[in-house]
């Protein structure tokens, strides 16, 4: 006799400072092995979680969506005050959905938005010094949002992964849906939203797009970089404590897809 | 013979979480204690400094103002970078001007403004855990910032300080010259500003104006604490890691203090 599992969704926010990024690894603690420990407390099963999008070592994320499947008689409802008791204060369970077993959380998402916080002032700040990269020169944040519209669009971005990157990927061809570069105070904010990532993409974006505002290379230097189509062109790769996941978009909101259960 | 001393004002910024507070104290760091500990490295001087605003412990600062006499060859130019290479990453100096030994960082100031920030979802956030007060409940924003407005103007303000606190200050009558509650997201804000404050005055305001934004005190409950000038009746007191010193004010720009030198 089988149990019925059920399949949840999970809304995550986590401060990843001290952690060896989302998934699981030899060499130290993740998101993914806080998460799985937790439910394991909560639920006494040992399950296996997904997520929606790999975040690197010392990325943040406001909102990953994580799923597992569960036989527990737990509502969706109890699971993020339940999970948050056993979690430590840098992870959160922000929201819980159950969704058809059909539902992907990687293969149904329709896009990823991603944000990257510079702080950009001579001093650098004590209150943002987990979230934001420090540059201290002013950046020229117009012409960096002029060079950031040449990586939107269905484009082969080879420029922007490593070499080994290169190796791993079946294809180097991203679609872009959105960038934008803006200032707010002395903040920088570079936001993009594709359909997928690469190894990364975001961060090696923002690196050459930061040379870009220091005008230590042109609109046209970046546009060949492009152009060029050559693993490690895009550098240097920015510190991954500037960089926050936002947002998974799915076609209908997550509360929509238990419908046919 | 005596050396000619310049009196010189910092601009601090600061993480207050790891501290016991602004000022001088025997059990514990401070950050007048990191402050020293770094203008004696970089000048080899042994110098007191003077806080514009005591900050209590765990409370955090944007544009605290500081200042101190040296005899230093350096220009004030020089001190950010210089003291910054000494202090910890949760201290940062943002600014130096030199000064008439006239300027009082205390009482040359016209204003102080402090903010206080609420995360208000059901959720905890592990990326603003150390900035905000965490309310589940839906706050009243309205409610609460027409509570607030009874607080502005020149008032005597007892219930807004312990019975302690009262036998200390001299007076209990501050000039409030504004204050603001207002909803951004899943934040929400406090700011408020005065000649100057109370000790805790700011927390046990936006502890009552919390009671009063989850229903829990209607607006007239809090315009009779406020009549009672009875001290303890504002509370509870809200943790003070919500709470950052936004900026002191003074007549002229920091700059313009040397003219006379």
């Amino acid at each position: 006799l089988e149990i019925a599992k059920n399949k949840i969704v999970l809304i995550v926010e986590y401060d990843g400072t001290d952690y060896c990024g989302f998934q699981f690894q030899d060499n130290g603690a993740t998101i993914q092995d806080e998460l799985e420990k937790a439910l394991f407390k909560l639920t006494t099963e040992k399950t296996r979680i997904v997520g929606a999008s790999r975040t690197d070592t010392g990325v943040h994320a406001r909102g990953q969506v994580v799923s597992f499947f569960s036989a527990s008689r737990l509502v969706p409802a109890e699971f993020p005050a339940g999970l948050d008791y056993y979690l430590p204060q840098d992870i959160a369970v922000v929201a819980a959905y159950q969704v058809n077993p059909e539902f992907d959380v990687q293969r149904s998402a329709v896009s990823r938005e991603y944000l990257y916080r510079i702080w950009n002032r001579p001093s650098r700040s004590p209150l943002l010094r987990r979230y934001c990269q420090h540059v201290k020169a002013t950046l020229d944040v117009e012409q960096m949002n002029e060079a950031a519209q040449l990586v939107v669009g269905e484009l082969d971005l080879a420029s922007f992964v490593t070499e080994l990157s290169r190796s791993v990927v079946r294809s180097t061809v991203r679609r872009v849906f959105e960038a934008r570069v803006e200032r707010e105070g002395e903040e920088v904010r570079f936001s993009i939203r594709a359909q997928s990532f690469l190894p990364h993409q975001v961060r090696n974006t923002i690196g050459s797009l930061i040379r870009v505002g220091l005008g230590k290379m042109g609109i046209e230097d970046f546009k060949k970089i492009l152009e060029e189509k050559t693993p490690g062109l895009a550098r240097p790769t920015a510190p991954a404590k500037g960089l926050v996941l936002v947002k998974v978009n799915y076609p209908r909101p997550l509360g929509d897809y238990h419908e046919d259960l």
